[in-house]
């Protein structure tokens, strides 16, 4: 049995709490906190929650620490903060800086003598492997990654932070008519703008002016500027019935040729989640696993989706795998 | 560079070259053969054919053999034969001989102190990646497998070997309602036959009886009796003419759920192939890359796809991988 703790108990905190507690090899047996302990409550009895100042004390005390914390600001602290003295996992799914992130986690993971896997999720993390898998065995092609139609979390957040609103609710969601594109094999150039649009659902303060915040959304550079962006002005009442859910999903599409060109070939790998912080926690959850076998086997530092030899991810025995997956 | 040679030189062999040849880092150097060596022509000057008994002759002068023998009878007698004097890779696609077959292998590759990579292409293969991926982020749910539509070897081949056959070509079809039925999230228990119907076209011997013919295709037993069978009766020229390739393709799809069931998840892997063996030969190359990284390594035995860490499949830097498909 493997016992895991988790750092952060948000959305996705939540959602590695419910995978540990339906897999069968892994047992979730703290959770840590920045805010009061006290006020969370985990799901099951027996899984304490301590201070996050904590953790630290708790060496050999767990086999695997999975990070949920925000990409943002947190995780660049917090996953070199845990891996000195934890195998560790996060999300982090800046995809600019996970250079930077990743050596700044080798370092701490060498020193503290253990194994950590950064930026796994579906993008980055599934969808990285599809990408990666398509362009091995297709080397001429060209790959396109869709989005949605889904929630995203950091555009509800840029949204909620205009003066005058009261919630938001961001929903990224792929042009039909570039994906038919992209399906019927042309390999179009697509701008960010004629692959995505975005749909935002507000709840405005009362007496907020309208106007100025659907200004202010529209214009809003690199969130919205470059896309066509519609706003609707819902009540609270309204968000809560119709946008509770966090789902998502998406496609990597790789159009490719083989024998000089003359032949084309086409793959697609595609999710459709209703929850995206539950399938989120339920990836995480996986590669725990698969970080603790690693460094069983001897291996420290920092890894990536792409280091791991799939079978790692699956409880039970090697032969099993092959007799009934391959 | 990587020092290759293949052994077989039919429409898998010949996508093999075509994808080597096109590759950066793998030059094709010679190629083995059962028939007459100077029946063969190699697309590019350079490469050399020889008899397959002469292989061992060659020991040490490739770094990998790509045996692109079939799987009923060759692949089981030669693929260990092989791995006693070279790293191998096979594309043996008997799914419940797998087992057996990796066992042999890894005794012949150990005691040969090489690597040999089995059951590789696209389903075995890709698909059983997929399978495994999906299979560890969302334990719990159901598989799906769909091919086609496409041309089966296996099967066009039974329908040749019956009496008054001259040609004939069969092509595997997905049933449209249970693809939708299972993307739709609905978890049926499908037969073979309801997944799944075959579309043969065939030339019939002057003067054959076209509705023996027929009868013995729908009731062959194993091949045809349990699926929705189709038969045309077509001239050579339209067999030339309309069915001169060998198209295909496929589905992985799982439909699972997360949080004790109350969130619906699904994930799909699909293909859209102009040519069956050009994207098979495709994919051998890029695991036959895999296969000299391992074993320069210091890996040997037996492996397949779900123990090779993926970013061993392209050439190039892991950085380069982690930079721009993570």
């Amino acid at each position: 049995m493997i016992k895991a703790a988790i750092c952060g108990y948000g959305n996705l905190g939540k959602g590695v709490e419910a995978a540990m507690n339906e897999s069968r090899d892994i047992q979730l047996t703290a959770i840590f906190t920045r805010r009061g302990p006290e006020t969370v409550k985990p799901v099951r009895d027996g899984v304490k929650v301590y201070s996050y100042a904590d953790l630290p004390r708790f060496r050999g005390c767990f086999d695997v620490v999975v990070n949920c914390g925000g990409s943002a600001t947190d995780l660049p602290v917090t996953t070199p903060e845990i891996a000195a003295f934890f195998n560790v996992v996060d999300s982090f799914d800046n995809h600019s800086h996970i250079p930077e992130h990743l050596a700044a986690m080798g370092r701490a993971a060498e020193e503290g003598g253990n194994l950590a896997l950064v930026s796994v999720g579906w993008d980055p993390g599934l969808f990285s492997l599809a990408r990666l898998y398509m362009n091995a065995v297709l080397p001429e092609g060209s790959d396109y990654t869709f989005w949605g139609r889904g929630v995203s979390q950091g555009h509800s957040d840029a949204v909620r932070r205009i003066e005058g609103v009261a919630d938001a609710r961001q929903y990224t969601v792929p042009v039909e008519e570039a994906v038919a594109r992209v399906r019927n094999g042309e390999r179009p150039v697509l701008s960010a703008g004629e692959k995505h649009t975005r749909e935002c659902y507000v709840v405005a303060e009362e007496g907020a002016d309208t106007d100025r915040i659907r200004e202010e959304i529209v214009n809003m550079p690199a969130y919205f500027a470059d896309y066509r962006t519609t706003v609707h002005f819902i009540s609270a009442e309204e968000m809560k019935r119709d946008h509770g859910g966090l789902p998502h999903g998406g496609s990597v599409i790789r159009t490719g040729s083989t024998r000089g060109g003359t032949e084309s070939q086409r793959m697609e790998f595609s999710l459709k989640l209703d929850s995206n912080p539950g399938f989120t926690g339920s990836v995480l959850t996986a590669f725990a696993r698969a970080v603790c076998r690693l460094r069983a086997e001897g291996k420290t530092g920092c890894v990536t989706a792409f280091d791991i030899p799939p079978v790692k991810l699956l409880p039970g025995e090697r032969e099993d795998a092959v007799a009934h997956l391959l």
